[in-house]
């Protein structure tokens, strides 16, 4: 059966993602919710189901579980449902939700993503986690920054791009989250700031990469044909793509240092929903996964907004720019508005629903009609890309 | 919308349940997986999605995400989640996987559950992680036995039952036990030899508890129209309740240490949608949580057996045994089979999936047509009820 446009966001809500040490875990789902509750003009008893999507529970004492924002939320007697999926981990949330919309069960639903990762120990930190649990890049000695700049290296040698190339990136993505109140950098950065920062792992510097930051995130969905009783702007969902790969593909000889399969199926799966066939024609606005600069790159190439090849070019050329005909991680990306697993998805969902909306302030985009949010979760395994359209 | 008869369970795979130390997690959940593909007859590029649920990834290494499976099972470039929820995590996939078929996107997906418990040491413990995750009643000092025999010592006060009460459901869950090939315990044991045990907590012993277990569970599930394409019995989902409470109930002035209300609610709902009335004498079997003796009496009020204060009676009188009115715990239930969270609740859909095509050898109950699993998560917050008929 056909996903296009049959359910559709009502209201959505964002805290601010940085170091919140200010605020514990429960007071940032409360924030996100109440923001999307007030958006949507609901009230928590118009809640027939939520789900929410924590990765790294254990980290901060958390549950785990449906109570997690039942407790902090004060929504009982409904079913609540914890989903994780590495970095898609937001966008599982509003994919099950969207299910449970078009199971017929439910008419207005709550999804949630949340991560508080900055009250963690070294010991407990988020690469020290992937190590034990088993990740085979990491048990090699590899990191994130590790694996990512494989593909760099791989990428500059087939390619031909420089350092340059992955700091326009960095200084796109920093200008964004400089107009952007919610970001967690809200600072420009220039070309020369981003090549003499500190390496990480070449090519990869420290502004190559994205921050580990806290933040939550909301959105309310319902049927398309109730939107209207809630708001004369709702946001429809036009197509959604969720495909796992090999968490081995790193290592096997499929996977050639240059691109994705889970996102590219994702998105080919969401276009097919969608009836898109020229995403860079068709598509007005995009959240994507820069995880690093490199990533971006790769992103735009997977996801058919180029050639494979001429991602270069499209930063260079500023096609990605906001004043760009595809306007890319207006936000800041996880570059610059940060990076908290959970909330990640549910994020850039938001960012979109304000986009088509007309509500991004001086990071408005003109006319956009038709938006993309995309995640990449685990070493390259899973890709869920996500279509929303104005009705 | 009306979920009853809309989805089919067309295959279901269980490993034998126990001290599992010669398989991994991922050898379990590939012997469930392809006995529930066998038993379809399905392929694995039949399935179209999935949903696994584990508990505790992080105790033994595992992912957290969807690759848990997707790597073992070589299950690529389909959309699979993960779910979490407290002990109802295995019947959450079973749930979202349903909602999966209701939503009209895919035909045929999988549900998986899965937890390995007992290569874990004392630190990394489920008591010990529990601990850490911050429970209320665990933070005082109150550990699971503990919370339960608080129940237990009010139910003695309120209703006048004693220890052989409790020790009754022990004798039945072993004897059923006894005659599952597949369970964790399969010994008998008598009154004297639970009443004799050493005590956890008062009134509970050690045959009062359900033990530490590895197991996974599987079952396929397609819409019901499609479903006698796969085989002449397939067993339709009639109704599904999950209901989140409060985690703080325990120590709230509603609780009254006597009955959980998110097993009622979610009972109520499913009972709704299936249309059960009297489910003492509408439900034929049933799979219930009995982490403790204690639990399962309560059950039996919780989903409406009996009466308040006469679940004592139902087990002296054998109406929960295998040759009663409403046999209960056929396959031994948590006490027996044994309790690995993640895989108990797919476990007892499997479990009334076999009574009910006849397929359950000594256990069998005779003309068994519609079928009741419940499983009941963290401190009595979460309620989760499954009924199942026959085509």
């Amino acid at each position: 059966m056909d996903i296009k446009n049959r359910v559709a966001i009502i209201g959505a809500g964002c805290t601010k993602f940085g170091e919140n040490y200010e605020m514990t875990y429960e007071d940032m789902v409360i924030d996100a919710t109440y923001e999307a509750y007030e958006d949507a003009g609901v009230e928590p008893q118009d809640i027939q189901a939520a789900w929410i999507g924590t990765s790294r529970y254990e980290l901060i004492g958390q549950r785990g579980a449906a109570t997690s924002i039942s407790q902090p939320l004060g929504l009982f007697e409904i079913p609540i449902t914890r989903v994780s999926n590495y970095c898609c981990t937001g966008m599982e949330a509003v994919r099950n939700a969207a299910l449970g919309i078009l199971s017929g069960l439910y008419d207005v639903v709550l999804a949630v993503g949340a991560e508080k990762m900055r009250e963690v120990g070294s010991r407990e930190s988020l690469i020290s986690g992937a190590h034990n649990a088993g990740h085979p890049f990491l048990k090699k000695g590899y990191t994130g920054p590790g694996l990512f700049s494989l593909l760099a290296n791989r990428y500059f040698h087939t390619y031909g791009i420089t350092r340059e190339h992955l700091a326009r990136v960095a200084v796109k993505n920093h200008h964004n989250g400089s107009l952007n109140p919610k970001a967690h950098f809200q600072m420009e950065v220039d070309v020369d700031r981003v090549l003499n920062a500190p390496l990480v792992s070449y090519p990869l510097g420290r502004l190559d990469c994205c921050p580990t930051t806290d933040g939550a995130s909301a959105v309310i969905l319902t049927r398309s044909e109730l939107a209207k009783n809630f708001r004369d702007d709702p946001i429809l969902i036009q197509g959604i793509g969720l495909n796992v790969g090999s968490e081995m593909n790193v290592f096997d000889g499929e996977f050639d240092f240059l691109g994705f399969r889970p996102t590219q199926k994702a998105a080919e799966e969401a276009y097919q929903q969608a009836g898109i066939r020229n995403p860079r024609k068709d598509i007005d606005v995009a959240e994507i996964h820069d995880c690093f600069t490199i990533t971006e790159i790769i992103d735009y190439e997977d996801l058919g907004f180029c050639e494979r090849g001429q991602g270069g070019d499209l930063i260079i050329d500023g096609v990605t720019s906001l004043e760009g005909d595809l306007p890319v991680n207006t936000g800041g990306g996880l570059k610059s508005y940060g990076h908290p697993i959970g909330a990640t998805g549910v994020r850039m969902i938001h960012d979109i629903y304000k986009q088509l909306q007309g509500k991004s302030g001086f990071r408005q985009v003109k006319n956009a009609k038709t938006g993309l949010a995309h995640t990449l979760g685990g070493p390259g395994a899973i890709g869920c890309v996500f279509i929303l359209g104005k009705q």
